[in-house]
């Protein structure tokens, strides 16, 4: 994958910039590290970003001289003895801006405290102003580039998955399987997971957040892999469950239900739909089958850069779907001390509808 | 590794509530997952504990029914339908709860917003008061049971150190061997990785932050190995740096500068002795060899439940050293665009002196 062009990251600031102009702003203090990334390209630890006046300055440490110019092509950089943030609030008073944006929701209630006392006193009140997300809002439609990324780390997902059937069986440790899976997406070019990966087996594939551990896939039961890599720093998330030997009473009813209700969120996607109406979607078709009060958690998220982003598929939500989010899709089902399952795709939302872009088969499967 | 006993966590929280009151507040909101971990065992992505009036109550989800009260005994539970600390400062409040103190470093400006938001109009003003990380200042100096989960996790490190010595070879993707290094963890019995392992080759051994990529060991060069496994939920850190075929001209010598300053630094560790003093130990013997310029970071930091956790040991540092801490000791001389090392260890304070946790050699190594 060839680097994000400059133009992108220009048109990117520009587009935040702007944001900025209309929440009533005039400079925006980004620290962030994926929005920081989103809109400059530098992916270090230690980076401010702030955009006044046309301008783009990147206030990072001397440990990323090099790395900061060669990542944040077009983005002035800056070197800082003090801490990066302390030196872009310094540099933004002294730019002549009189009211800063800020994202309250990445932000600490210290960390303002320490933007504030960068700051001559005098213009402390009322220098920086809370506007909300831009940034992440802005990251929840993804460009072509971007799109690009997350159809290939999509990809990938699927092939670790596909690997993994000829690869599963009793008696394997669920850590050892996720150990496996990590060793398989690494060699594939995985920067990392995108989080802990998920091995739920037999009874404990009833919790939702089941991390591998050292219980042995049975011999009969379901076995629960959520995972996703991060490739080109996009992050990818699938869910599928395989059954080991043959199902037991009602598995199979059970499984079929979840899938009809993913298949149905998936179907019920689209621009100008809301995220309520793909949740209700999914969760009409387990309350049909009386399942819905075992579906514990919500239907999706957005996925991009951090494993989860904006939107949230939940009940009730009335944020629009629009084209060019990725979204996932995972319903699941949990009977505490039994078994449960769950089946996630990641869909990009196109003018003609929802595109699954991790189409690993999805029907019943018996090892 | 055995469960922390009911009775560590009731010491716990009496602690952190005798520190909240000599704060000068009635109650205290803990957010910070780490700490809720630290405080009641609960292990959950969703949580709010609250202490007050001698009681300790933890706020999550239905998700965690059963976990929360597996994990989180002596400590009451509550699943809320709300979010956990929206349900955490309504029960304050109606607790009757007038200064509530919270951690300024790890709550957002929004967080705080949510949280006066959720207690009556007429107490927000007052209500939340910021009282600095008390917490994470407790857990600064570990218990026994800590002492024990991170000497194994530090002893498990070592172990995977020592099977990479018979692995690595000229020609290996620096991401297969971290591939290999992760498998090798997770069957292992670690959790996860501390943080992203960094392997560095050749030329990229002077970044002193150089991820694991596509680039090859080379036959004649640095390869620095830097990761830390996660066991029982305390993390395990360690640097350390072999040579592949022979040194060239200087790459010894530079390598048993950086050991000797890494040893001078860890003979300095003992309870009494600033921060400050430790990192000035190891920069010390750089200087007088003219290599301080390129030691650019801090000598080390605490670990614990988190990767980066009190003390720093940075220049000047104040800080005095306690019996019971655990620390790195990592320094190291990075000349950009030619080789690079870092050597690093745990150790614990002890009444008398520095016992490094992570006894791999660390003389010089060529394969």
């Amino acid at each position: 994958m060839g680097r994000i062009k400059e133009m992108n990251f220009s048109l990117r600031k520009r587009r935040a910039a702007a944001a900025a102009k209309s929440a009533g702003v005039d400079g925006m203090l980004v620290t962030h590290l994926p929005d920081v990334r989103y809109l400059c390209g530098f992916t270090g630890s230690n980076a401010a970003l702030v955009l006044a006046g046309g301008r783009a300055v990147l206030f990072t440490d001397g440990l990323y001289t090099g790395q900061a110019k060669a990542e944040a092509v077009g983005t002035r950089v800056v070197i800082a003895k003090k801490p990066a943030v302390v030196a872009a609030c310094e540099w933004t008073a002294a730019a002549g801006v009189r009211r800063c944006g800020f994202d309250a929701a990445n932000t600490t209630v210290a960390g303002l405290e320490t933007m504030r006392k960068a700051v001559p006193a005098k213009m402390r009140r009322g220098m920086f102003v809370a506007v909300g997300p831009l940034v992440a809002r802005m990251r929840e439609v993804k460009d072509a580039e971007e799109i690009a990324r997350m159809r290939k780390a999509a990809r990938v997902g699927c092939e670790l998955f596909e690997g993994m059937l000829t690869y599963l069986e009793a008696g394997l440790a669920e850590a050892e399987v996720a150990a496996t899976l990590e060793y398989a997406a690494r060699l594939a070019g995985a920067e990392g997971m995108s989080f802990d990966t998920i091995v739920a087996s037999g009874v404990r594939s009833a919790l939702p957040h089941g991390r591998a551990t050292g219980a042995k896939l049975p011999k009969r039961g379901f076995v629960t892999l959520d995972f996703g890599v991060i490739l080109d720093g996009y992050c990818s998330d699938m869910t599928r469950t395989v059954h080991m030997g043959k199902a037991m009473p009602g598995e199979r009813d059970v499984y079929d239900s979840v899938l009809e209700a993913q298949e149905a969120a998936v179907a019920a996607v689209a621009p100008g739909v809301t995220a309520g109406e793909v949740d209700e979607a999914a969760r009409s078709v387990l309350r049909r089958v009386k399942l819905d009060q075992y579906f514990s958690h919500s239907t999706g998220h957005g996925v991009g850069l951090e494993i989860h982003e904006g939107p949230r598929l939940a009940a009730k939500q009335k944020q629009v779907l629009e084209q060019g989010m990725v979204i996932t899709i995972e319903p699941g089902v949990y009977m505490p001390g039994q078994f449960g399952l769950r089946i996630e795709d990641m869909v990009l939302v196109t003018a003609r509808g929802g595109e699954v872009l991790t189409p690993s088969v999805k029907a019943w499967i018996e090892l």
